[in-house]
């Protein structure tokens, strides 16, 4: 690993044959939507009523989530801030416009063309998110060349995974937990693995956070959190499904939230509070009613999804996190396993209770919009009952509840299995000699590929450590002994 | 003072209550609101037209004031930012989580039930901003279980005020300038005259900024700055009026921010700037439009507002403050009487104002839907007639300008009384000895409830101090002699 | 110069002096927008169909960026970041209440009345972001006093520019690439050139950035990033056009992002990447794509235009702004030339090219509303025809294509003159000895208008900089030898 990691020639020869692919494969394939398209509009289409409305608030939100509050979170280490918030910013834009291609390839793909709208951008935007979870698995050993490598390598993985599933095993997952979180999570732990670094094992010096980087990386977990709802929402059903989703999501945060300054609190030594809790746990609850987030489980139950995520979250990074690392070879950086991971998998199972629970009693007739591959096949005469009373209501497999709940265990398995698949893939392709990782030495600091400000002296750990009281050196990086 | 403030039982078994408290009462009582239930949804309704895209947008923005913006602006103390913002966090999350129960039972309970929308989540961030404000007054000397106690009884005391206000006295309020900054303001006084720390009487020595501090706590100010005319017209009528209300809260700021940059050019013995009136005198304005934001005032009267509303609060923190602490034994430490307090007397004056002057020349007949109470009662001819030319028009109660002013006096005083008394009320549990409260030396240090990074040092205090112009030391913080 | 530059006297005088003239022309001439006016709402207006809907949305998107993004972009400097933040607060504050007037005298006032609406404002704010970008170019080296004296002078130049060239040369400039972009910088340019500080053209050694600060400048890049969509968008027309205009801008900027990244690390010595550029150049694109933002460009061409702005504004950092520091005595401190001036006029060049291009096989018969000068004259057959297919088309001039380019670029010669010399009066006036301007030694220095906090020590920079290599020094600062 003394190979150099001078980003002069290696970064631009890589941004410059991306984007000599990119202007070719845009100016064959991509044209507008037919809501941004102007030849489309005449007298029978409303302005007001352009798609744009729909879509835009919730794009916009996510927008402020990825760049800002991705972002702010992850400049949590002292000496590592300029590469936490701007490997974020080049991570994001190359995935959210490689993901209008390949995504937009599979999901708005005719006439021979890709069509643009903001919808795309927003389902860009998730699929950019998968990326930046998995990004946590590694953050910090890993150089920017080898980030836009597992983007590029990331985002095609992931659009055939969400084709194949919803495609062909249809599922429902409104809030992503399964194909955003799990397949964020275990192909961020496939990278990691094969990226395993045995000398970081017992922890690295420049690990460690500052009193204005916690205070940032908060900054970042609020922005996240007030936007969450937003997040959760932006692809459900327009209508009261999106408005359960808010609801759900928010009250799933709250409880979390204050679940997580219990747990940090009741298992701290001294009775303190961990900021990394506050940063990372409080965040579980909004995963965690991610699969069922537009079913009508009840604001109780949102609330208890909350707590449970909580916990769940918080014993992994306390318990899970070192085992991996020490037995299974995983370093799992900001432990994405325990806020996407363990999370997910308690919010996929909350999702296959709450689609066997599902009757008409609850939903009305409305059932088959949410769960709309139980709606009737075509032909089916209960079809053209249920039509008149939500009119456009489109024929479904007429599956019932088991059949359903099957399918969802069948995605995830799938999801997981194609993650690893791939995250191992794409960490083989990471580890090749000319991508720029840094040294272990060079881990964790700004110095190696930023020109830093004369009062950034990365050097300084070694003096301040003395006064510092060994606890909290070690409750600040999660990733150790 | 000497009583442990360890927080490894306390904060876990107070949070544990209230969680089991808070998942019986959601089970038992809250089911969604309409426009949020499945069962409801039919060929008569439109999925765009639910009430989630009228509320949404002002919900997101307030969120972003909580949590944000009040969690940045209250991390001024330089050895205080972690408790600054992180409390906020928690004290805002519970409060919200509470008040959806407690304000939801005065306002949103039919059937049985609790009705949860996204109406109800906004309301309670009201309630939220509330209990918010009067952390203002005791940030620094509290523990999170006392805020916990604080926004347990407060919401309450909040809710039953509200509710009789609206219910039995019937007052105009848009922006909340009597229920919710004054209610705020002296229910925090109230806790605080408890409180007292006689000895904290001539400041302390971690009761200082920080550069870094600083900037953050502007930041804050800025979010609240930036998204205050969200706040103020969330709950005024659709259409006209709520665009009046924006309006008016966008010119009463601006005008505000000006003044105080002036006055606090020309009160400095240097002729320099203070941060402090930066970030809180500034915002002024927003407070002192609120109870007549909706009304035709003009936008001149609006401008007016916002300089004298900001005069008020400038000379209130150079002048009252110190003899409040002095004299009163009220350590009101942001200065929550000069920016909700002063402002919200001249806003409700200001209301009264407006109503007195309220025409149907001005206003045409819709005069009657702003000012509901002044609508003719049921049977009266001229209801038909209106309702002729406003459809929907509720009957109301026949009230003379005369007679709503009146009311609006009314209302102000028992808010204050009310609000006093609760204060006073929830001081005197939060003293009691097992809440943790910080002994007067750990006060403003985030040492005390908090793992904090090596680079921390609050003894740094003492060091850096003797490079310090005393004049600097006391002007940034408020309550001295 | 070694005038006083206490703000005692000075800032407090000038603005009463300002807001008694602001009280006057409010009382006298400001009052509602129809859609804010009680009287006209009846039962024929729908509350939800308010113009406030349509409006609001992007305005507190832009108002994010103005105070948010460009106050943290501007706190770049170390020992310069409270005035950073918060001159471009006050100035902002100033800059809108007076283009509410202004700016409304010339393009809301009928019936002898400017009609105030939230339309008003997200106009003002775009005449705000013109004083903002001049700011740019004088940061560090004036004082508040001169800041506002900016402000004042610079609206109405710019108002009636805008207004003469809206009204007379009639252009197509949506993402405001000619009338904002242009204006702004080579106004900023004028009064810089009659700033001029000869003995700063080798740098100054408090003209440089901390690792904080850059932090801080990078969210507020990011925040800038995340809402420019909403900006370029905010005053196309509704439907399609807005919704190409979001697209296009996104695209531009992630391409320039990607760009920006690859330059800076191929121009740099070591191959590290360099904070001002990630803080500055990722922007480029949102800029370049301005002109042509509403049209039929091709998703393509926004890529291709974010890549082409991002490097001319890289460049021009890197080679024109020494130069025109050098030989032209310009100092631009921010280097606004590059990133509004050099993309301008690529934007205003593409916009031709896209102007010429224009056709109804791609545009459909909607290519008269966008080329709204290109419809026919009141009395052309063709017109009622188009108005079959188009209700409300408005009748235009009849231009063709290549008739409206060259009053594209009359505009553009037309504004870049206007600029320059109402820049160069307004410096002129900036320069009078009553200004407060600050000594070169106090350029740079927070110490001289505010009061600073104790951790905060400006002599600091002669300290650690020895520490310091000297290659880093430099790069972080623009306008050097």
């Amino acid at each position: 690993m003394t190979a150099s990691t001078s980003l002069k020639v290696r970064l631009p020869a890589l941004v410059l044959v991306l984007e000599v692919v990119m202007l070719v494969l845009y100016a064959l394939f991509v044209t507008y939507d037919d809501n941004a398209n102007a030849k489309l509009q005449n007298n029978q289409t409303n302005p007001m009523e352009n798609s744009l409305y729909r879509d835009y608030p919730y794009f916009a939100d996510v927008q402020v989530m990825i760049f800002v509050g991705f972002g702010c979170l992850l400049a949590f280490f002292r000496f590592y801030g300029f590469s936490g918030m701007v490997f974020n910013f080049l991570t994001a834009t190359f995935a959210i416009q490689w993901a209008i291609l390949v995504q937009g390839f599979f999901q708005f793909y005719y006439d021979g063309k890709i069509h643009l709208g903001v919808i795309n951008l927003l389902n860009a935007e998730f699929a950019c998110a998968v990326v930046l979870i998995s990004f946590g698995a590694v953050i910090g050993k890993t150089s920017p060349v080898q980030l836009l490598v597992m983007a590029l390598f990331e985002i095609p993985f992931f659009s055939v995974t969400e084709w194949a599933v919803l495609k062909y095993i249809r599922i429902n997952d409104a809030g992503g937990s399964i194909l955003i979180h799990l397949f964020a999570c275990y192909f961020g732990l496939g990278v990691t693995f094969i990226l395993y670094r045995p000398r970081l094992n017992a922890g690295h010096a420049k690990e460690t956070t500052s009193y204005q980087s916690d205070i940032l990386s908060v900054m970042g977990t609020l922005f996240l959190w007030v936007f969450w709802p937003s997040f959760n929402s932006a692809l459900t059903l327009k209508g009261d499904d999106q408005h359960r989703a808010i609801l759900h999501t928010f009250i799933g945060l709250s409880s979390s939230t204050l679940t997580a300054f219990a747990l940090s609190a009741v298992f701290n030594k001294r009775g303190k509070l961990t900021m990394a809790d506050i940063q990372n746990v409080t965040l579980a609850g909004g995963v965690t009613v991610g699969a069922s987030v537009d079913m009508m489980i009840s604001p109780v139950a949102a609330y208890a999804l909350g707590i449970m995520g909580c916990t769940a979250c918080f014993f992994g990074y306390r318990y899970l996190t070192p085992f991996l690392a020490q037995r299974l070879r995983i370093q799992d950086q900001c432990g994405i396993h325990n806020l996407h991971g363990l999370t997910g998998l308690i919010s996929s199972t909350a999702g296959i209770c709450a689609i066997l629970m599902a009757t008409e009693d609850t939903y009305g007739p409305s059932m088959y919009q949410i769960f709309s591959h139980r709606a009737p096949p075509v032909g089916d005469p209960k079809l053209l009952e249920l039509q008149k009373l939500i009119p456009g209501l489109k024929p479904g497999l007429g599956r019932t509840a088991q059949e359903q709940a099957l399918y969802q265990v069948a995605a995830i398995f799938s999801t997981i299995a194609a993650s690893i698949a791939g995250g191992m893939i794409t960490g083989l392709i990471m580890k090749l000699s000319f991508m720029a990782s840094p040294s272990d030495e060079d881990c964790f600091d700004d110095e190696l590929f930023f020109d830093t400000p004369c009062d950034f002296d990365s050097t300084d750990v070694f003096k301040t450590s003395e006064n510092c009281d060994e606890h909290v050196k070690m409750s600040s990086v999660n990733s150790k002994v």
